[in-house]
């Protein structure tokens, strides 16, 4: 029997549920700090040399400099040994990211204000972006398309892979075959902390990046919250969450489906229920009951649905769509018949999925918008990962001499009332010379 | 006599430039985070009791928790009492802004692949921002504009100000003026670390917003980054750096009026020329000797340009051009006279500025691009502070049962090849009911 925590109603049951969801993160981060800042430390000092050092500890493999990166040879024959149906998918679903994401390139502009002013702004790509990808279990070649294409459409000049090499030195061919469709340059078998180190400083062999993404374990984590401001990284993603928006007709064992899909991740895992059906919950957990017993995860499934799943019961809709907006959760299914409806309404949340139809899968997988995104209620202000965390803008400016004289008594002006005469001076000696 | 640092050509002296400007970085943050954690975390228990308690022990003031909001009525006496030419300046100004961050504004947008399948994506501005103003002499109405404007066009419901009140409990009338004119709905009298934390937590007074922004002290960075993930933070400024480019024909006692413009804002202000005229080099020199005598902050301009201004002599235009990109200055001004030749080459820099005429403070009072701008070579892939920073995304999909089932197949293979078989029964679920 699934012991699952039910609530009712009511504004303040909002930071029941947040409470719930921030419970997930621990908070005595400070000793993986200290390890990782260690790291970061000794790989920028001593390069190639500390790299294979913590390779060799962490990793058990005692590799040369030169094994470092992998051979053109080692990705060919991943593509053979994958199955092929595997990288058909892979492809199909690469085809779809790169078509949703190209709709976001932003263009350089510039305009003349009147004769003698222009103003304007460029975009321009990151030269080097370096992807993490992690290993052994955690090594999902749907992540390694969703983290190199939204780069490689912004028109990274070189995108390098950076992912740990298991006991025997390899990376598994599933994480070759995806990095070769999505158009990675170059793959370096380094991991952790001292992969982030490498990618930020650059080594004799790894070239230092510009923006470095992609999750990772604790370590990988603190690092890049370390190196942030040396390079840009993405969002440090906490443990995921769905809420799902029902009604009374809703499909029960979709619902239950869904939920455990989410909740199959990992423990810390969070899925909610949100319905003004209470017919539907009792459905929902029948399902639940039955379902779980086919999963091959069925004790993560449990363990996260026990301790950080949620069914909520709302007075109508309307009480949903503000309970939603409150916790902003990650992904949001509005599994209900008229979704498009509801969508106005929807304020914070990193994925939408509209109908019984598009389950959370879809879009992780498959639909083509990012299913890198803002975990644990961030979605009020941050947003998926995309091309425009690729990029990067510079402002421009220019006057002519005429243009400059009509606007210089504002500008000194404003330069003497805050006390910057240096600044005054810089506008002044151009008017003298008028 | 000023003594200025000079270094010609060669790559490799790429290197120093950037040892210069890394040099003004202290790295002993430390304690300063320490101090500011402890404040966060008693304003976010204590509230408004804290936040009264420091403005007590830091700014000399004791307030009521009613008296820490500004009131209408002191806003419209600052409005009288501010020079009525500086309000105009100001006003002329906060247009241009507007004007060119309009251009700036996303749009949410929304595709049919192909029947049955809707993918797209949502932008909407965030709910409230706190802007940060510093008090005392780094008071700049100018900041004001520029880090509210973005705000407001961007559609934030409510923009709220935060900034230390003097010994008097007062707030300069020029920041109050600035701050209605830009647009902000309420101001609050609170600094430092507790301004951030009261901020990004709420208290009883002051509400929780979803983004902070604005230059600080040591202890309102430390905090700002502190409080990263609890809410969205604009780039933690360092120190201000120009580079201006020349050429032998460039009128000298503008530049040296530029590098000083640069040099009075901190002693830890970077100003550097570079061309490929040996001559011209010698001529800003006399430049600067005669025009510093003049300067009100000449001791902060001797110190900073003595410390970290620098000379470099260039064998020609595309050696400049490589080490501009190399450095990725904050601003750059390009002195010469075809700079929209050189534009398309420039690679990395915040704020571009266009030929002799084009100084910098044009840009950083008027023109209408931000000023708030990434510092200490973070122009390799930061931006310019912008509408983009006070709206976030969210990614939506549908999928019609149809197009679900074409899509099926591929779906279920991804996720079986990555060992999740609760995302694939999600998907075989609604397969098996067609």
């Amino acid at each position: 029997m699934l012991k699952l925590k039910k609530i009712s109603n009511g504004r303040k049951n909002v930071e029941q549920v947040k409470e719930l969801l921030d419970s997930r993160s621990g908070d005595n981060l400070a000793k993986y700090r200290e390890t990782a800042a260690g790291i970061l430390k000794n790989v920028q000092k001593n390069g190639d040399l500390a790299v294979l050092e913590y390779t060799s500890r962490f990793d058990g493999v005692d590799f040369e400099a030169s094994e470092l990166e992998v051979k053109e040879a080692e990705i060919e024959a991943a593509l053979k040994e994958v199955d092929q149906d595997f990288i058909k998918a892979l492809k199909n679903a690469a085809a779809n990211i790169k078509d949703f994401h190209a709709e976001q390139k932003d263009k350089s502009w510039q305009k003349q204000k009147k004769p003698g002013i222009i103003t304007g702004q460029i975009c321009q790509p990151l030269k080097r972006a370096g992807v993490y990808v992690p290993g052994g279990r955690a090594a999902y070649p749907s992540s390694v398309l969703m983290t190199v294409i939204p780069a490689k459409v912004a028109g990274v000049e070189e995108i390098i892979m950076l992912t740990p090499p298991d006991k025997e030195g390899k990376v598994s061919p599933v994480i070759l075959a995806a990095a070769k469709i999505a158009g990675v340059d170059r793959i370096f078998k380094i991991g952790g902390a001292q992969a982030v180190a490498a990618a930020a400083y650059g080594t004799e062999t790894i070239p230092g990046v510009d923006i470095i993404v992609g999750p990772g374990n604790i370590y990988v984590s603190m690092a890049k919250e370390l190196v942030f401001g040396q390079v840009k990284i993405d969002m440090i993603a906490g443990p995921s969450e769905i809420m799902i928006m029902a009604e009374k007709d809703s499909n029960p064992a979709y619902i239950a489906a869904d939920l455990m899909s989410q909740a199959e991740h990992d423990p810390l895992a969070s899925s909610i229920l949100v319905t003004d059906a209470p017919e539907l919950i009792e459905k929902v957990k029948e399902e639940l009951e039955k379902q779980i017993k086919e999963m091959s995860k069925k004790d993560i499934i449990k363990e996260s649905l026990e301790n950080f799943g949620l069914m909520i019961e709302v007075v109508n809709q309307e009480a949903a769509l503000e309970m939603i907006n409150l916790v902003a959760p990650e992904h949001l299914e509005l599994a209900v018949k008229n979704p498009f409806e509801l969508l106005p309404a929807v304020e914070n949340a990193g994925s939408i999925f509209l109908g019984e139809y598009t389950p959370e899968p879809i879009g992780d997988y498959y639909a083509g918008p990012n299913h890198v995104l803002p975990t644990n209620s961030t979605a009020r202000f941050f947003s998926p990962l995309s091309v425009r965390d690729f990029v990067k803008y510079s402002g421009f400016i220019h006057y002519s001499k005429e243009a400059l004289k009509e606007a210089s008594d504002d500008v000194i002006c404003l330069a003497e009332g805050e006390g910057l005469d240096a600044h005054a001076n810089s506008i002044k000696i151009r008017k003298q010379d008028q």
